[in-house]
């Protein structure tokens, strides 16, 4: 679906969405009910006609007081697995078909491809599916701020925040970094240089870019005002090493 | 536009197409010939109304006797810049759009946005111009085997064949292997899992997936064959280790 501005669609997409009767949409929280607002604008504005139906859902809460990262991830994704199992059972008859609409690239820390070869894989539903790539944020993030995200013959590192936090890779350029809650960007050498998007594709797109010296503050304090005032915050950004000469 | 299937378009990208006069279409080589083909099959469907021009012209070619491969990039992006300027000056009128339209994402080692912004920055010009994400290939490959690109809270590499056979990086489970000519992935561990994909999203599109010893020889024999036949070949892979347990 992209991941904010809804002509980030692909023709490729608006044609799978007209193939679906019915939408699983997230409806909690904060953050989800604006998510989920997005996600039913594109389904009005590119499903033709009106024999469709939505169907919200919950998602499960990652326990985030499991010690261990991955088995907590582990334990949630079968708590989301079975809601989702669920609704597939409950909702979709013999030869129908449904869509979740994954925010961004599907491919991008995102669950949904790992859940549902799960579910295909138990054997209890006769279930086929077919995944469309959309844009991702880092895509909009490197577009909002017109760069390339590779320096010439040079690799890109794409991870989390977690991972920054541990160290600047050193056999990487550009660094794209998201799920960041703990603006690990703190952490790196401040001469390089960051762009850094909020909310990118969207109507309160933030954009912030220079020597990671000079706007590290400008970004903290924008980042937290704009968390303040929307009740949540999608940040991504790349840093790159100063280019050699 | 997209790496291929001319459904990635986005409807922000018809609608940019849509503001443009004129088109900048690459024209030459057999791979450039298929290419051009298809940028063409793109214009003539999206665009509506007739219009516009459709302007080829000839990319420089790179010189790959230079011993450095910076600097021949370098030299190289040089005459590429000369003839985008000429095609600027030449074919577009004061306040008037031309389009060039970048293969899968602007920002994944394309030089247009290099070249576009030096341009701008020489400032013979009066240059103003917009970024569209697109598909990349890394995405269609990945929808294509409809696998995730990361492992849970992993990082990502993106890469190229000339970096790979420097080694595999030990600081992500995942790495996705772009302009690789020498098939980098014959001096990677045989334990890894391999999503290989040729022409992803094309109708020539062809997958193979597995344990790289196991389906190394495939891919080689396939892959030469496919060249053989259409006279170039674009293809991309994810590398996966093996699953900690
Ligand atoms: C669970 S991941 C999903 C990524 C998604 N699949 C994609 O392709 O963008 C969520 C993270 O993506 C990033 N993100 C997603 N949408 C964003 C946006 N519109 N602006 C900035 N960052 C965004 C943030 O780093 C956020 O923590
Ligand atoms: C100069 S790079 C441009 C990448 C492009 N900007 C993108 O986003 O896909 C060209 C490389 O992209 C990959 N590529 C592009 N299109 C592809 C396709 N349809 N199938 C497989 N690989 C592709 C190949 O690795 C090729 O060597």
């Amino acid at each position: 679906m992209g991941a904010g501005n809804p002509e980030h669609i692909t023709v490729q997409a608006v044609n799978a969405l007209n193939r679906a009767s019915v939408f699983f949409v997230p409806s909690k929280g904060a953050e989800k009910s604006d998510l989920a607002a997005l996600r039913r604008r594109i389904i009005e504005r590119f499903v033709e006609g009106t024999d469709y139906r939505v169907v919200g859902f919950d998602n499960p809460v990652r326990d985030s007081s499991n010690e261990s990262y991955r088995s907590g991830v582990a334990d949630w994704h079968d708590a989301v697995e079975g809601v989702y199992e669920q609704l597939i059972v409950g909702e979709l008859g013999e030869e129908e078909c449904g869509a979740f609409l994954a925010w961004g690239d599907p491919s991008l820390y995102d669950s949904i491809l790992r859940i549902l070869e799960k579910i295909r894989c138990k054997g209890r539903l006769d279930l086929d599916y077919e995944v469309v790539p959309g844009i991702s944020s880092v895509q909009a993030l490197a577009a909002a701020h017109k760069i390339p995200l590779n320096r010439i013959g040079e690799s890109i590192m794409l991870t989390t925040g977690r991972k920054l936090a541990e160290g600047f890779p050193d056999n990487a350029d550009s660094v794209v970094v998201m799920l960041d809650g703990q603006m690990a960007f703190k952490t790196v050498d401040e001469d390089v240089e960051i762009y850094w998007g909020a909310y990118v594709g969207t109507e309160d797109e933030i954009l912030v870019s220079g020597r990671l010296g000079d706007v590290l503050e400008e970004i903290e304090r924008v980042r937290q005002e704009a968390r303040a005032r929307k009740g949540w915050i999608m940040d991504t950004y790349l840093l790159q090493k100063p280019e050699r000469r």
